[in-house]
């Protein structure tokens, strides 16, 4: 029994979609009291931070019709049923930057909105990076343009709003920890 | 125009819940196809890294629905319409630690999960805490438990996981680097 554990009286399924499944749960509090919990099932994600021998770290851009603007952001995607993170990891690396890497570490994983979504991401880190002469193709509906930046570039992508989630905002803090070897 | 935008042919308001409204959009997208994006409303959140005199941070426990398991995060909590971050950060110390404190600075904003909802969380640094004698009382929904750590103990949670989500993660990670000047 984990502490505040709230009971599952019923689950209903609200929207079944390609990306998300949005629930609502009845529950019962600690104290006994019922309450709704609105929830957003989410298959998953991973996210890359990939680190050219120079420094530089390669982003996308892409417009995200969430926020309504053009974001640069560490290359993710979408886990797929079954699919072991570090997997997902190589292929969107490959989908959106063309790279492939030698090296593929995982730095840590979390909850994007743990208020309202199960969406968690598995962060890694890519290193001995190649270009690949024919990469493979991503999602058909994905525009993405390659952005190589060094740390005080994305730093002032950051300043200036183009680099605006969370996922790259810890990425880069990340990157800054490893280079004065915290 | 944004790079790569996507044009809304039509938006189709598919839940309209207490915390999230979901949307089907019906999209054109840069190479002129059409495509539908799954969306989550959400007001809004603020998080908040309380650090004490002698370096610790106050954490808050909670049992977290969408994950199904208690979690250990920074203090944080939706924006009410209309009102400014910095009110609702102050608040929510308030509710959620029983702490006001003397300085709150803005530290930056991100969205949690671009690809499917439009949430961003204001985070806020607060220093110069006091404890409230008789703090004003959270959502009668919510059940949260202290724990003031040492940004050692607050890492070795994040190894064992219980502390799991990308806010607290960042706020550690800035908490270090303000630690060692960066």
């Amino acid at each position: 029994m984990e502490k505040f554990e709230e009971r599952t009286v019923s689950t209903k399924t609200i929207y079944e979609g390609k990306i998300i499944t949005v629930e609502l749960d009845d529950v019962i509090l600690p104290d006994g009291k019922p309450a709704k919990r609105e929830l957003v099932r989410h298959p998953g994600a991973v996210a890359i931070v990939p680190l050219l021998e120079d420094g530089r770290i390669v982003l996308v851009e892409q417009y995200r019709k969430a926020l309504g603007k053009s974001m640069i952001e560490v290359p993710a995607g979408k886990l797929e049923p079954g699919e072991a993170p570090a997997v997902t990891a190589r292929r969107e690396l490959e989908e959106e930057t063309g790279y492939a890497c030698a090296e593929l570490v995982h730095i840590t994983t979390f909850a994007t909105s743990p208020g309202f979504a199960d969406e968690v991401v598995h962060m890694f880190a890519a290193r001995g990076l190649t270009r690949i002469e024919e990469p493979a193709a991503g999602d058909e509906d994905e525009f993405v343009e390659l952005h190589e930046a060094t740390l005080e570039e994305a730093e002032a992508m950051m300043e200036d709003g183009r680099i605006f989630d969370a996922k790259t905002a810890f990425s880069l803090l990340w990157a800054k920890g490893q280079k004065t070897g915290r």
